[in-house]
């Protein structure tokens, strides 16, 4: 085990009707805030009018910003950051999923910043210092931003996507009402699904031995994610499996399942280059790329591929020796994302190989990605290769 | 599942060295502080030199208090409140154990507060408004108290043993370094272990249903700590199981174990009327009163039981049908406290069946104890029975 520091204070208010709480939640942190969006989902369900309802209660002056797009934009953020400055906000009410997280969180870090926004995704990135407040009711369970202090955003000129991040940025408190998230459609909720397991899978497959606790964590957090995708797609409308995906996906990128170790990011990154370029779901990306990515790994650490094969995918460890349970593992798990309607071809969406080598030179021309194994330029062309059909 | 709110703004900064960090991170909430420490064996092991130390090169005004035993007392802790409020302490950090915690946490509510400190240990508790901010080293891995907003505490008179706690109690940063339990005998570290084991099974035996994830994450913790135990007890040095079972300890009492479920404390206060009586450690305590607990309530859910058995002490569930298998789980849970020198019974402690029907009404002669089973005065006095030899 690694020496690690753990710090995640965002207070957690989980469960039926905790958007009731936002008006009294938000008070404690600002007068007037910016509520920020995504297209307009959240009219049509009712829950804009019960956050309203809510602000309006204690008396909050709120300035609106919708319009968040998947794989959120730079432009927006820019706007964002203006309206703060020019407003004097002093709170960022965030009601979506991760894309609306992140997209506020650069506002937030952007609004008090004397140079650009864009200098915290840069390769050296200044340190976030100070930040406008954050609160978060949760949409869609996905991403973690909920929880981490990280963002992601797309610069449209050139479609760079990229990721920054800091402490100031983690939400004072998220509401996470499971019954708001009975309108996902099955489509949208494995392609949550499949960011929620990319997140456990970037921390469990590390070089760090000796690390049982957070790896039994992990396992056991895979398994209810897997075991309750199941229940969903039975029943779209089925609490308890709601909501244990929905605490799941928290649990899956607070960073507790990295205390100790040394994750992996690279399949994220790889995906990354994917999203912007084709503007796919995060998630649909993440369940093409993560087969690829492990086909082309597995061999750096046979065991741990065998220990995933067993705990998580039942494999006999017994049967044919360590290789073959750490490929069957993988098997599974793709036969998984297969039956619960995921891609895992870039074929499955259409995508071509005719600008393979254009990513993989944008993701690892200048640095090596990863931990697990280092992958340079050759080797993410590779990854791509192995998911095209 | 039910709804939750899950708050844990501790910082965690874990691994070799880690003390040496102790003056950085005090300074950031204090100039003039109470150092809070035990018997002074803080003193031999060196450890207390290294914080002094690392305080002085941050400039840091130190007043000490040392002296907490376990079980800690309430005079001290008025003793401490008296220095606080005299000297205008503005941050207490404590180097030890559970006992040490809870007794500066008692010093750092009761300095503000006008009323006298136990009021908040009180049947009819105040809320604990505000307190002296707090910040740990961590020596003994058992209590959890460096992650909980909890104290407990023993006021001599009358020999009671009381607990309160509330939010402002969370200590803003835990220093844990595993090489400083190296030094803690095999007696000392499982009757850590056992505490460690309480926390757990408090939160686990819950008759809420549909916890799947909550659940997996518990028999998680349990897995490693019963695992890691068994490494350290061959080797007091093993960095890498000492670090299991001090890490787990704090998980296993932040609270994320009783997301979405409720606890039951029985046992807990069952073994405080003993402790508070015969000063025995609170660990030893718990291996005593929980077997006894156990064969008392399995009947209210037999399945849950024969889940615990069966994923944690690896029974095999299709032998001999459930409640068999919940019996053979507890059964292994005793044999494993045996093997590791654990008490299982008064009689271990030379603890005589004098006293049972003093502690039986202390503990639930006013009100029900517990929810997995609610337990009046009768049903307590089984168990105490039931623990006798």
């Amino acid at each position: 085990m690694k020496n690690f520091t753990f710090y995640s204070p965002t207070k957690i208010i989980f469960g039926k009707g905790t958007e009731d709480e936002v008006g009294r939640q938000t008070k404690k942190y600002g007068k007037k805030i910016l509520l920020h969006y995504g297209g307009g989902s959240i009219k049509k369900t009712g829950l804009y009018d019960k956050v309203m309802k809510s602000l309006r209660q204690e008396g909050i002056d709120v300035i609106e910003l919708g319009g968040v797009k998947p794989n959120p934009r730079l432009s927006l953020v820019r706007e964002g950051i203006d309206i703060c400055r020019k407003k004097n906000i002093d709170f960022i009410l965030i009601v979506g999923g991760g894309s609306v997280i992140d997209s506020a969180k650069a506002i937030a870090a952007g609004a008090p910043y004397k140079g650009d926004v864009w200098d915290f995704f840069s390769d050296n990135k200044p340190e976030i210092e100070s930040a406008i407040p954050l609160g978060v009711v949760l949409t869609i369970p996905a991403a973690g931003s909920e929880v981490s202090p990280d963002m992601v955003v797309t610069k449209e000129e050139g479609w760079f996507k990229k990721a920054g991040g800091g402490d100031p940025l983690r939400s004072k408190f998220s509401i996470m009402n499971p019954e708001l998230t009975f309108t996902l459609s099955a489509g949208q909720t494995v392609t949550g699904v499949s960011d929620i397991l990319a997140h456990i899978y970037e921390r469990y497959f590390s070089q760090v031995t000796n690390t049982e606790l957070v790896d039994r964590l992990a396992e056991a957090t895979m398994k209810t994610v897997i075991n309750n995708t199941r229940l969903v797609l039975k029943d779209l409308k089925d609490y308890d499996a709601r909501a244990e995906i929905m605490w799941a996906g928290s649990i899956a990128h607070n960073d507790l399942l990295a205390t100790g170790k040394t994750g992996d990011w690279a399949s994220h990154m790889i995906e990354h280059e994917l999203s912007a370029i084709y503007d796919i779901a995060h998630g649909d990306g993440l369940s093409i790329i993560f087969p690829a990515w492990m086909k082309y790994v597995y061999r750096e650490n046979v065991e741990r591929f065998a220990q995933f094969a067993e705990r998580v995918w039942d494999v006999d460890p017994g049967s044919n020796g360590m290789e073959s349970a750490a490929l069957e593992g993988i098997a599974r798990m793709e036969a998984y994302y297969r039956e619960t309607g995921l891609p895992t071809r870039l074929s499955d969406l259409d995508i071509g190989g005719d600008r393979l080598e254009e990513m993989a030179e944008k993701c690892a021309g200048k640095d090596t990605l990863g931990n697990f194994k280092k992958l340079g330029r050759d080797d993410v062309l590779e990854i791509y290769k192995l998911a095209l059909k």
